[in-house]
């Protein structure tokens, strides 16, 4: 057997999330079906099983995508790209391939991920980014607090309880993660959130952004952040933003693995949020 | 009676184009429903007809189109805004509104257009700009000769017969037509073709680019375009490019009438190709 390792983009609006769900529709069944397809009868009898590094939810996207499955079909790696993508729709497609390691898994080896959110704040909403940022509508000459809202981000770094931002859903073992950076970019009328942690608890981007957008708007102050995080509780934090403008877009693996770079560049995202 | 402009956007890719036709899906029809919608029973005896500065075709979106209509209802302008919004799908949104007097008219006070052709070229396409990007398959490590493009241009710029790049359905009375500019910005793996001229023929835009691309991708020289110019016939010109693209962003009128600018920086093209 051989283990193969893919980058993935998808916009994840017409998906019920990344994992398979009876009755839904979901990114990994049409990966899974492309996989097989391209690999034809020779994996009739051992189907083809991915394993994620994000489980990415309902309409969220992905620029940065990696995932893992095993086969003993052999092929060079631009070709499983190549052959994969020949049956994927439009909405998901396969970057790079790269055989690997066995010890190598998308999921536990991963030490850090990378989400962007993409926000739209204006009078009108955008047809051409439709399902694909977030929107908030602000009076015509309003503009978001950036600075407000740049040093509410502060209280975020480092090892931290983040229950307050955690979904009553979430499966992780521990609301404990440790946060990197939170860098809040602003090109009027767009604010794109780069934010880097070892992990993420379910609904936590969309969460910490419900929060931002409070302070961006001065219906809360900077220090309410603070605040938010030391309360433990969800009930204190701001509803859960849409999902239209998160994209999950990168993760980071031991460099031994040699796993490439996620292709931020042809995203429509600027080049100061796809930047290294 | 008032004369009324306003400014649109709108993701092209899920209608017929503008102009109502019969057994159609057109913008022109999803407009003037929500106008209907907005006025109410005032304009049972009086139905809405728009008039257009630019008829898109199927696929193609807008940026900056401006349309006008006449009514005896009055409002104030932003709630012409707010109010056609409520009843417009998301992807169609009014920008502006502003009454203008009776001697405009949105398509014979017009003196110059300007279309935005966005390309993403490279190994695989990109899920996040599906139906709101052109496409180009290229090699791995290949790109185009952005130069090549550029020295090709240069030949299209004055008064031109442009029946080379002219579609059999086109209805212009002439194929001569005066092209301002033609600016070609390159984010590898992006390419803008920002095009200005006094007024297009039918599929224009999408063939030059069709053209540029054979140059771009080394199967024909640069000085190649000036012959399909001179040739003026549509069958040694290259093969119509898709709509995906293709969006039509400014329109411009006499200053007297005070028609606001488009919201170029509210699309996701970069800031260097939406500057004035």
């Amino acid at each position: 057997m051989m283990r193969i390792a893919l980058g993935l983009q998808y916009d994840g609006s017409p998906y019920s999330g990344w994992q398979t769900q009876v009755n839904q529709h979901s990114v990994q069944d049409e990966l899974e079906s492309a996989i097989s397809a391209f690999i034809g009868d020779a994996c009739k009898d051992s189907p083809i099983k991915t394993i994620t590094a994000g489980r990415t939810d309902a309409g969220v996207h992905a620029l940065g995508q990696v995932i893992h499955f095993d086969t003993h079909i052999e092929r060079e790696d631009f070709s499983w790209v190549r052959g994969v993508n020949s049956f994927l729709p439009s909405s998901i497609v396969v970057n790079w391939a790269k055989q690997v390691p066995e010890e190598f898994s998308a999921r536990f080896s991963a030490f850090e991920r990378t989400y962007i959110y993409a926000l739209h704040a204006g009078p009108c909403r955008s047809p051409m980014v439709h399902s694909r940022a977030g929107y908030l509508l602000l009076p015509p000459n309003k503009y978001l607090d950036i600075e407000g809202m740049k040093k509410s981000a502060q209280c975020l770094i480092g090892e931290q309880d983040f229950s307050s931002f955690r979904s009553s859903e979430c499966q992780s073992k521990t609301p404990v993660k440790t946060m990197y950076s939170v860098e809040i970019i602003s090109q009027e009328p767009w604010v794109y959130f780069k934010i880097r942690g070892n992990a993420f608890l379910h609904h936590m981007v969309r969460n910490l952004v419900g929060c931002f957008l409070q302070i961006g708007q001065g219906r809360q102050k900077p220090e309410w952040m603070a605040e938010v995080l030391a309360a433990k509780d969800r009930k204190v934090a701001a509803p859960t933003f849409m999902p239209d403008g998160l994209y999950l877009a990168k993760i980071t693996y031991p460099e031994e693995f040699g796993i490439p770079a996620p292709w931020l560049e042809n995203s429509w995202l600027p080049s100061q949020i796809t930047k290294p």
